[in-house]
């Protein structure tokens, strides 16, 4: 199911100079990631060309790096370092910055998370509180914390370095290819990816959101004509399962996505493995929607497209894969 | 342990004109793999950068396709199509290019061949016969069979045409980055891959081999300063268990190859699960051989060099890397 993007009702701001700041500070933070064409026939797809972005490599194992490198590199760090809330990539890419920086981190976990993610991020060096039963209860302790300290407080998404950060994946894929592609396929949760890259490509190429059926944020939004929670579950919800799209997302959206995508979880993970099996990359669900859409043909592009799919993590278990 | 090279003794042919050709005449048929250029630091390594050639996305999952694709480009094709002996990635390469090629593929092993391969190569539409307990016993029944059928002999490393076709990946190299860098790290089990590229580098840079202690063809033949036969076993024979080094390869690895390194399989198997840990990429055993050499220190670059390490494969169960 899919829904046109609804008419912009502001004037756009040009994010485009923040992005070319941001990509010079954290550009010795980060790593960056390649950027693959091959024409759609290697992958069976009618269109001209296929860019896969391979920012799973990213530090971290996400994109996240970027967004956390910038917030941090553009404010003052405090003694206390840093806080979040976050059981996924944001929190291991917050830990990974703060270690790189040399920053105290502390993270705030709700009790479903799971062992493993406790001791990855105290193997990353940080300080992990698990409380409450619920993602919310686990913030609201992290912004308790964060007054108490004075920490900077990091959020996953929805602050604007984090989004501006995250900006400097599209600078990349247009500086290496020497030019936009006709379209941009991005996965979608809080939305923090898709804003910077909409605000980067602001118009001058299709970005189009994807989103699982069963964690449809941007999609409940221009549904209800403004971000709405919704229940959240599936195979990507460990990445894409934010209750809510940030309201930064939704501003940058509303004006420069050009059509969001749903996609059901039986799609998502029969492309998650026909990527490791054909192309051998080993990603996350939430980096196979890209490629779940135009095996599908939820998406397609007109034959002569270039058409650019950000592979936006790889922080799994590849067991099972083959 | 590492031996230095031999002096040549013969004057160098130049390869390069037919790995040209070869690379014009593969262009539609392989895929031209990412070469992603880091700062040493960013992976703990004190050199100026290492250059990742990320083959192992190569199509079949290995290099090998280049040279299957180019023999079979070269050479008239029967209608008996092509026939070979090998369990392994040559063998899933020349499947793989029968099957795009639209020729019958006939491939021989012997009975210790897992049903998993069998099964796979069956899936690629190759007719499998298993025959002999040992490889050299399915290497003469494939002869026999070539011999009846008049298929086109396909082997695995030890052919001009797949040596070239290799060649083509140092070709990629060169012209992605502009250069050739100071040191190249290649993987050797019969050789082809290592050949391929020396032939094309020709002392331009300096090419080193590396080989699991358990596995040593290449340094087996500089110590009797001929082919030998070696006993092969360890983490990495999968793909790099060859008896003896090929004949090709050994003619051009004395002229062109700098040194000869060996690496106990515990360093192999760290290296490989370092690899996924930090930059995410799934990697078979025999591809894990350069950055085990450089964070292990048995290879030791100058701090100013750029320094590419060949990504050879990556057909393997993942499971277990995380």
């Amino acid at each position: 199911m899919s829904l046109p993007c609804p008419s912009p009702l502001t004037p756009a701001v040009d994010w485009r100079p923040a992005i070319r700041d941001a990509a010079a500070r954290i550009a010795g933070d980060v790593r960056r990631t390649p950027l693959w064409r091959l024409p759609g026939r290697a992958l069976g797809i009618d269109v001209a060309e296929v860019w896969l972005k391979l920012e799973q490599l990213q530090l971290s194992g996400s994109f996240k790096a970027r967004g956390m490198f910038n917030r941090m590199r553009s404010l003052p760090l405090p003694a206390a370092g840093v806080v979040v809330a976050s059981g996924g990539n944001a929190g291991i890419a917050v830990a990974t910055a703060a270690r790189a920086l040399g920053v105290p981190c502390e993270v705030f976990l709700p009790e479903v998370a799971t062992p493993a993610k406790r001791a990855a991020l105290a193997a990353l060096g940080a300080t992990v509180t698990v409380q409450g039963a619920v993602y919310v209860e686990a913030l609201a302790a992290c912004v308790a914390r964060q007054r108490q300290t004075g920490a900077l407080l990091m959020h996953a998404y929805d602050q604007d370095e984090v989004v501006i950060g995250a900006g400097t994946l599209a600078a990349e894929i247009e500086a290496d290819a020497g030019a936009l592609p006709e379209r941009l396929l991005v996965s979608v949760g809080g939305g923090g990816l898709i804003a910077g890259i909409a605000a980067w490509c602001a118009g001058r190429c299709r970005v189009e959101a994807l989103e699982p059926e069963r964690a449809p944020t941007l999609h409940a939004a221009w549904g209800a004509g403004k971000p709405v929670d919704v229940t959240v579950g599936g195979v990507a919800a460990d990445s894409l399962g934010a209750q809510r799209i940030g309201a930064i997302a939704w501003s940058v959206c509303r004006q420069h996505v050009a059509a969001c995508h749903l996609l059901p979880d039986e799609a998502i993970r029969t492309a998650q493995q026909r990527i490791w099996r054909e192309l051998r990359l080993a990603v996350e669900p939430a980096a196979a929607l890209g490629l779940a859409a135009l095996w599908t043909g939820a998406v397609r592009p007109a034959p002569a497209e270039r058409v650019a799919v950000v592979l936006c993590g790889a922080n799994f278990d590849p067991t099972g894969l083959a």
